[in-house]
């Protein structure tokens, strides 16, 4: 497939970083909308184990007919989430004959994991949230 | 408020780590549910919007006065994408006097990184999609 459905998160990112700044800058709301498809996409359970068996998978790459068996859903429920994460640009795929095989997009995780993650050398906060606060 | 609301990832993690390993090992189900919950909770440009504004606060914290502003929404509106943030374990807050302040559970978004971090040394993969290939 082509990459024309990928989102693009933050390549034109003012400060020439490879990716939004989530915790130290404010997120614009173009920002925003981009990167809350990606992890609208990792809000799901099925998604979550899908990428995951992706990800984890000796070789790098999944058949499909090997995926549908770990779930009690028909294949076009699973194809459908698989469409989602691809969406997202988590996974891409290629058709072989009757089955699409599936495969981590490793520069899409990477960059979701630079984005959470704080300065180097911030420490943690010393707080203990006293009883009786709320929202 | 207290933590019972929280979200624990992974804390008991078969292999003693922080975090359920979502790109290595498939995760699963129980581990998948409670992640989703967190990703989801990002999954919306309003609340990742309202956690960067939190994070990136100098001093650490926000009055949710200072975050309904930015937003062409109501306080009811704001308060709900609020609790579902700290529902998550994102954020944690704490009233004083007419005012509730919130802060980010960098514990979080550093466990998040973490799960989405490759292992160390692992190359990406020299791929090119086929034309033509298709989910």
């Amino acid at each position: 497939m082509s990459n024309q459905e990928f989102v693009v998160l933050g390549q034109d990112d003012a400060a020439g970083g490879c990716c939004p700044e989530l915790l130290t800058t404010p997120l614009d709301e173009g920002q925003a909308v981009e990167l809350a498809k990606v992890f609208k996409a990792l809000g799901d359970p099925v998604r979550l184990r899908l990428l995951s068996m992706i990800a984890s998978r000796a070789g790098g790459e999944v058949c499909v007919c090997d995926l549908t068996p770990a779930f009690e859903l028909s294949q076009p429920t699973i194809s459908h989430h698989l469409k989602l994460l691809r969406q997202a640009g988590l996974i891409d795929c290629e058709r072989r004959g009757t089955w699409v095989y599936y495969w981590l997009v490793p520069e899409m995780t990477d960059r979701l994991a630079a984005i959470l993650t704080r300065p180097a050398g911030e420490p943690l906060p010393d707080r203990t949230a006293p009883a009786g606060a709320t929202s």
